[in-house]
């Protein structure tokens, strides 16, 4: 045997922004917004790193914020969560990381939908889970019946899922968390739902978390994040809800994994989560104005471009742009002679990947948009 | 099987910590200073939430930091450490899950000390490693080279220890650490240090890195944390320092644990270890003096203390103090009856628990620990 993450590269966010960093390219690769982040909820930390304590807050969080995402989520998705089912993480990677470590037994099979986020997989075979990808197809990456139900055995414990997703932009139907939910139910499976770009869903549609779909409650684990909601990714303030028994072995991983949050940060996001909602929507608004013009000049400038109906991503589609080259190779030309970077979709699959679509971040300013679209057009 | 964790309870630091919220006892269970940290370190993390990026800093921690950390070492305990070997962490009890996660393969044997902090044993047996407890005994606590050995096979690949000794508050003697060197070197065993308490050792004794020592270069892991060189336990950041191979290793589970550390708070501390180390070596002689404070005080009130040479921790003998009780049945009559939490040092066995011994926290006020020694001398 060997170390279970020997052979593993360091992730392509990292890869790519680092590369990023040392050519001067425009980094549209790792999602992260150009901004600093809403200045009151940057003041609202600082105040509480002078006025409040910095020792260990309770392990499962400051109560002030788990009443305000319980209050949160009543107002903005009508849930009815209780503080106590909410445990604040350092991130929700860390909220990922504790829930698989919390539920998956060695030798458990865990569903997941390919493309998926890149920490999913090494996760789940760190914890002793055998994987089950389903792959979805472009160009509308459809969940079905018959693709899950074939992937599913009796030791098929876990659903792990991301919704809306990440890289692909897609927001998952009604009649596809219909169909989840069913399916968990029938074959008694734990659905873990990374929902962290539930507040960057476009188009005036709403954000439908699977927790509140018939027989979800008791089975679902949801898992969100403040880096996205309040546009500040390196906070790393997360949490992860779930009904009383899951919650309990949730908090058990958690107080092995990093024990508790910095209060301060804690503290500014139960504040921001306070707000009028109109600075959701606003923000909303906002990201969606970027993406629509990182559409439209990609379009303009002959790439055509998916639709993406959520995230800070959207993907060109090379073949149909007329470029010839695969993703990986894409990227690589386009940071070195174009100066922008960018993610190649295959690297969302552990094996048998897409490899003709190219993600681009576009949680950037105008003027960051608009130079990466010159430079884009101009390498055509 | 059922999951890992279910029998678990919540950490003894949390649970005692809750009580004492409730019963508003003086709390000198779990280990935190009772001030806010200093106004310094304090007000470089707000300044750097309002005039530096909120977003991703690189996975491994900001250069700065990085680099302030390898100077730190070389200065205060003369490493030769690069900043390609630290990665920064979410606190001290990620290091340790991402190194287990990291180097502990199914299967594999890992030598601990007992007693160990509570984290420990879980973390080991969730990654598949087989524990082997060596039981110290009090009152010196002597490491020797016959029990180590009977607890080392073929199987046995990792030493995790803890120096200085959280909850003893025993300093390794030089012979103890070069004997524990010699082993893991003789049996290729690779050493993960909890040295956290690395900047609390009193009386004007030195901290000893194991990872100083012949041999242990190439096969140690150091830990450290912020929070406790800071005195703001909430902070949550830590590193784990190790040689290249191994050092790949680690920064493969960290990025799948929690990817990075917020920003500010790396920043305020890159800023405080800089510092001129007096600045350090008050904050010990303050430590130290309520050290003395509160075993002077307990002494006249008639407690029998055991010897600390560091942390922020003092035992008291029960039996040599004409207690009859345990440790347990103590702690829960003075939480009650005296406002005064503590920890039993049973909480620090996996079994067959030493049981005459209770833990205090030092790190407080002269107020507090007066009042604590009033309220503990009236419970006599
Ligand atoms: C943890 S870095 C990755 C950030 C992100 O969610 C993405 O770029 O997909
Ligand atoms: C993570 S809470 C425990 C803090 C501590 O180190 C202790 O009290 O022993």
């Amino acid at each position: 045997g060997h170390p279970v993450y020997r052979d593993m590269p360091t992730t392509i966010f990292e890869h790519m922004s680092a590369r990023a960093r040392e050519t001067g390219a425009i980094n549209l690769g790792q999602g992260f917004p150009e901004g600093p982040g809403p200045q009151d909820v940057l003041q609202a930390a600082a105040d509480a790193l002078l006025t409040r304590s910095s020792q260990y807050p309770p392990m499962p969080g400051l109560i002030e914020l788990r009443t305000a995402l319980a209050d949160h989520y009543a107002r903005r998705q009508g849930l009815d969560l209780s503080p106590q089912d909410i445990i604040v993480t350092s991130g929700a990677t860390e909220a990922i990381a504790a829930s698989l470590l919390a539920l998956v037994r060695p030798g458990d099979e865990v569903l997941m939908l390919a493309p998926l986020y890149d920490a999913y997989l090494p996760l789940v075979e760190r914890v002793g889970g055998v994987a089950r990808v389903v792959k979805l197809m472009p160009p509308d990456w459809r969940v079905t019946r018959d693709a899950l139900e074939a992937a599913i055995t009796p030791r098929t414990r876990i659903l792990l899922m991301n919704n809306p997703v990440n890289p692909t932009g897609i927001v998952l139907r009604e009649a596809e968390l219909a169909l989840l939910a069913d399916l968990c139910t029938t074959h008694d499976l734990i659905a873990l739902c990374d929902e962290v770009w539930e507040e960057t869903v476009y188009d005036g549609l709403p954000h439908r978390p699977l927790i509140g779909f018939p027989g979800m409650r008791e089975r679902t684990v949801k898992i969100g994040s403040a880096g996205k909601i309040f546009s500040v990714t390196g906070w790393k303030v997360g949490w992860m809800c779930a009904a009383p028994p899951i919650a309990t072995l949730l908090a058990r991983a958690h107080q092995f994994l990093t024990f508790t949050t910095p209060p301060n940060l804690q503290w500014a996001v139960a504040q921001g989560l306070g707000w009028p909602e109109d600075w959701l929507n606003d923000q909303r608004a906002a990201y969606q104005a970027s993406r629509d013009r990182l559409a439209a000049g990609l379009s303009q400038a002959g790439y055509v471009v998916q639709p993406s109906g959520a995230t800070w991503f959207l993907s060109i589609d090379l073949p149909a742009s007329g470029i010839t080259m695969d993703d990986v190779t894409f990227c690589n030309r386009i940071i070195d002679e174009a100066g922008v970077a960018a993610i190649p979709i295959s690297a969302f699959y552990p094996d048998d990947p897409v490899t003709h679509l190219v993600r681009l971040c576009f949680s950037k300013s105008d003027a960051t948009l608009d130079q990466a679209i010159e430079r884009l057009a101009a390498f055509r």
